[in-house]
């Protein structure tokens, strides 16, 4: 098989504020595109631009070569992966799947057995760079799974990231994403205690971040999310709830290692707290908000 | 009083990394030097360069009209300015000083209020960029004080910095500073436990942070440090103690103002129990041997 667009059929299961830029620089470059969301309100858009629809995964699944799922939670992978309708029981030997949800890293060592045992190939490719990164195809995928079934997929990353690097066997690339999403916590909790040390002192806060942004202290967080915080912006880039889902799944996995991360169990705590507040719908930035 | 090389006589007290640095820089504008230090040693090469030697703080403040220090811990700076023998009792009137150690915002006010007492001028103006930023002359320098004073000073500023700000009244430069220490060692701690995370996953750390260091998890302290620290090399740029001094200095504010800072109380435990294991000597990357 190759991965020319002209020569396979690519199924996007979930098509949410992701998968639609997704799905979207996939089709852009010529592949053929068979789509599945819960809500096909939300496909309208690619549908529009010539995308088949599929009433089931297991219908979408008979169809494609390659299949790419983007859905909410681990439950959720389970069943579009391993539920009776799913795509392992449904998918044509030789088929590549990459689950790009965020999710435990042990459930995508599962979906590789059993997609293994079935001759279906599958990778676990979660990636980051957010909504602007997926519309402008600039996001990070990590992959775990067989390294040559990331090489032949390697083309239809690129549609969509452009840091893509092969972490290794199955459930790396989970895990690297947790262990990006264990760096973006803590570095969080430090902008928002920084920003408010600086307002309990007095300072005017543009200015402190004028000092501090270039420097030792500085971040991705700091230049892109401490000045959403200032404006009161909490809009989601990315949810709390999401971020919460990820340090619990990360914290889980922490346990299971026997290594203690209190950090980790710190970042859970406050994003636990923020979620009870009733800010799960916020942007992380949002933590912002338990210091004031 | 005009601030040309031409005209003033600058008093450097305190010739470490930092300090031979700033100093030299400051000797390359043309500006004459007088330099008092613990050490005469550490004085030789700026001596040899030119700069007068003074045996006391003393006799330095009599001759000085700028005068800048760079000394280590707040009981240092205590000495220089409000003994019996410092820079305060000596000063000429019209004096403008600078204390460039990154010490306590109140120490600061007391020290503006008795030289103000005296007419001399008193900056705070502690600095971040590290030994790299003195050699390159691209520190961030954070001043509080009087603004007219501020604005006498800039061009001697700039002579060592890049990012020069002005924080507002005495102990803002300082409250800065710690603003900046506070979210390095978030953003530090993160780091740590990102990488440790990844050791324990499996993964390759360097293929982890090819994967995560360009986004959202992103920090100077990632970029910089993690190398380093994966290296093994943990010879200090900053040291683990004088992070621990700023974290003790920035706890007991949060404690005056009724801020409840988790992250900072996290750190200020790991970097305590990093300098009982006999890292205080280390950098500040040393952390991670918290996590091994």
């Amino acid at each position: 098989m190759t991965f020319s667009p002209q020569k396979i059929t690519i199924g996007f299961i979930g098509i949410g504020v992701m998968g639609k830029s997704m799905a979207g620089h996939l089709m852009a470059k010529g592949y053929r595109m068979h789509i599945y969301t819960r809500t096909k309100q939300k496909a309208r858009e690619l549908l529009d631009k010539g995308a088949i629809w599929e009433d089931s995964v297991a219908s979408l699944a008979l169809k494609c070569q390659v299949i790419i799922s983007m859905v909410g939670y681990p439950h959720d992978v389970e069943e579009v992966y391993l539920g009776d309708g799913g795509i392992v029981a449904n998918s044509r030997p030789g088929t590549i799947t990459a689950d790009m949800t965020t999710s435990s890293p042990e459930l995508a060592g599962r979906i590789y057995s059993e997609a293994k045992a079935r001759n279906v190939h599958a990778l676990d490719a979660p990636v980051t760079g957010g909504d602007r990164g997926a519309r402008e195809a600039t996001l990070s995928i990590m992959v775990g799974g067989d390294e040559s079934d990331f090489s032949a997929m390697l083309p239809v990353f690129e549609c969509m990231g452009k840091t893509i690097v092969y972490q290794g066997s199955a459930g790396k690339g989970q895990h690297c994403k947790l262990a990006n999403q264990i760096a973006i916590a803590m570095t969080l909790i430090g902008v928002c205690e920084s920003l408010s040390y600086s307002r309990r002192a007095g300072l005017d806060e543009q200015k402190m971040l004028q000092s501090v942004s270039s420097g030792a202290a500085g971040s991705w967080q700091m230049s892109n999310m401490a000045p959403r915080m200032l404006k009161g912006d909490f809009a989601p880039g990315f949810f709390v709830k999401h971020l919460l889902k990820d340090l619990n799944i990360a914290a889980e996995q922490a346990a299971r290692m026997g290594f203690n991360a209190p950090g980790l169990s710190l970042a859970k705590t406050l994003y636990d707290k923020l979620v009870a507040l009733g800010e799960g719908e916020s942007g992380t930035q949002a933590l912002l908000k338990l210091y004031r």
